[in-house]
């Protein structure tokens, strides 16, 4: 059993450990995920972007920057300047040389970068209780992706960039009967569970249906309270996961992906582990453990990433629970960490993300 | 040294032996770059598709026979009903377990599957002498997707799918200053040269430039007398060939993308091979090795494809010089045969073809 001892097991320790196993000294291919959803914009529910109308451009410069090194249009920053998760993310698959492919579920604005085009448009507010075009289309093409994408790499981490998707994963648990009302996270110290609450309110009223009906129908679900990253994430699991383990990394987002994987494919769930950072593990405002365990026996993994140390005051504020997650940041950390088999430590990673801050902030 | 006995070395005989040794047992990616022009709607100038207005439709076809192993919208066929090369393509890949993925140069018609978008747009008839918008942009791109699919696959493989493209070939070659004039291949019986010939003097003409005048300038010549296929193909070639090496599957038309990628970057050159068929190397019609060998010290290798005891008419078709060759059909076969060491003949090759042919046909 190889020991990667920067790597929590946070939930299921015995399948966390041996997914780890299975993933060490390997090498993947991280895919992010990218979207916008109108849902974003309601006032007081993103950090993402300093304005509202931000948010459209978010998800364009996070794969901008994973991608090229840069964003062609400056770094995205939450309103106090923290950056971007991307920056984490960038550097630990800088530091083990990890390829990275975009794919869009729907964009107001496209990246100026390559970009694995899913077929999706952008989403609308959830409030409508219409979010989503397309999903099943989506899916189907997301799977296609995975199928051909999981046959050169050893294992696919999957993360994802959307403003405003703790809302939309609140919305799509509701719609299939997963508890989470206080439970999503949020990027922003003080978690607005009440307006994302209402929100989801709103959509199953707009969409004439209650909580759970939607259980055994994750199309619809989606549809009407979800976001177009949805679809081209969970088709790309069903597509890739019945080859090659997958990380999916993110926060509580991905329990709404969980959700929507098992009802399209319940077999490949035993090939799936969540990966996140310890300030998402840890976090009191949310509880993504107790969503994952009311879906499926997942583990769950957490990169024991630790920016209290570090001398700028951007990265010291992830330790008062801002951003906490995003861009696969949590699951491209354990990926490095786990291809050179621990030589890769939560140290060593937060000198490269201190050193790509800076390079970052003086191009600013 | 490994012994393929249906791959033949057409040209620079040590070096394609030693590529071959190099790519033996190995696992590919292959990448299918589209794209149209309306240099493809010129009357007389290529048989892709039974009216010129179905060249629009034909990439996105072969695209989604690769991926989908069907087409949405029926079977690509020539006028008189003979199948696409993509038949041998998707045969080859999917004996030998080859992921794909779709790379967009710029489409009139998007694929119904998932593609990499890479910034372009559709091609214009290159008697205007202003073919291609963005060269630069897409070559960039392109350049970026190169490094990042080089990073978990041996090798790559490259084809294209555009009708028209021998056309904009000459047109490059010419402002390249290569002597292309009657040596470009065609997917008919009778190459109509002077019809090629014609449209490209037009070309230089418009753009008020003579033969060799951009031999130093790849991305005006192809901005001006080229396709959408080639910055996208000759940017992924750049991208990745530092790091694997990429068997350029086609037949004249990558004499264009060599010469554009030997103005962007000779030295990437040495890991780069041409792959094409039996068909394309025994052309009397035209003359690949002629071309080549004006631009680079490059090997040609060509899968020893025979369809002459096929069972099917369509496919005897091939022996009397139809089609000959694209979607990168001999390089696909080639990377088969090389991945099995052998073990994949061309005879098992067309097994899978006529399986293959027989329930496209009963579909269509």
């Amino acid at each position: 059993m190889t020991k990667i001892s920067d790597v929590l097991t946070v939930q299921n320790k015995p399948k966390a450990e041996a997914f780890l196993d299975q993933i060490s000294g390997k090498k993947p291919l991280f895919i992010l995920t990218i979207a916008t959803t109108e849902t974003a914009k309601i006032s007081g529910i993103s950090a993402a972007g300093k304005f509202p109308e931000f948010t459209d451009y978010t998800p364009p410069a996070d794969a901008e920057l994973l991608l090229l090194g840069k964003c062609i249009k400056g770094v995205p920053v939450t309103p106090d300047g923290i950056p971007t998760p991307a920056l984490i993310t960038m550097s630990a698959l800088h530091v083990a040389d990890i390829p990275v492919l975009v794919a869009s579920g729907g964009l107001r604005v496209k990246p100026q970068i390559p970009f694995l085009d899913l077929g999706g448009s952008p989403g609308r507010d959830i409030r409508t209780g219409n979010a989503v075009d397309n999903v099943e289309e989506v899916i189907e093409r997301a799977t296609v992706a995975g199928e051909h994408l999981a046959k050169n790499a050893d294992y696919l981490v999957i993360g994802e960039s959307i403003p405003g998707g703790t809302t939309t994963a609140l919305g799509v648990l509701s719609a299939m009967g997963v508890k989470a009302d206080g439970k999503v996270s949020s990027s922003m110290p003080d978690n607005p569970h009440d307006l994302k609450i209402e929100a989801v309110k709103s959509g199953l009223i707009a969409a004439g249906i209650g909580f759970g009906d939607l259980a055994e129908n994750p199309v619809k679900a989606v549809s009407c309270l979800g976001d177009p990253m949805m679809p081209a994430f969970a088709g790309l699991v069903v597509g890739a996961a019945s080859q090659v383990p997958i990380l999916m990394a993110g926060g509580t987002q991905m329990t709404a992906v969980l959700a929507v994987v098992k009802a399209l494919n319940p077999d490949v769930l035993c090939n799936v582990a969540v990966g996140t950072t310890r300030w998402v593990a840890n976090d009191r405002s949310s509880d993504l453990k107790g969503i994952v365990a009311q879906i499926a026996d997942v583990p769950i993994l957490a990169a024991d990433l630790d920016f209290g140390a570090s001398r700028f005051e951007g990265l010291r504020a992830y330790e008062k629970g801002i951003v906490k997650e995003g861009v696969g940041a949590g699951g491209a950390s354990i990926a490095a960490m786990a291809e050179f088999e621990g030589a890769v430590t939560k140290d060593l990673l937060l000198k490269e993300i201190e050193r790509n801050y800076a390079l970052l902030m003086a191009t600013k």
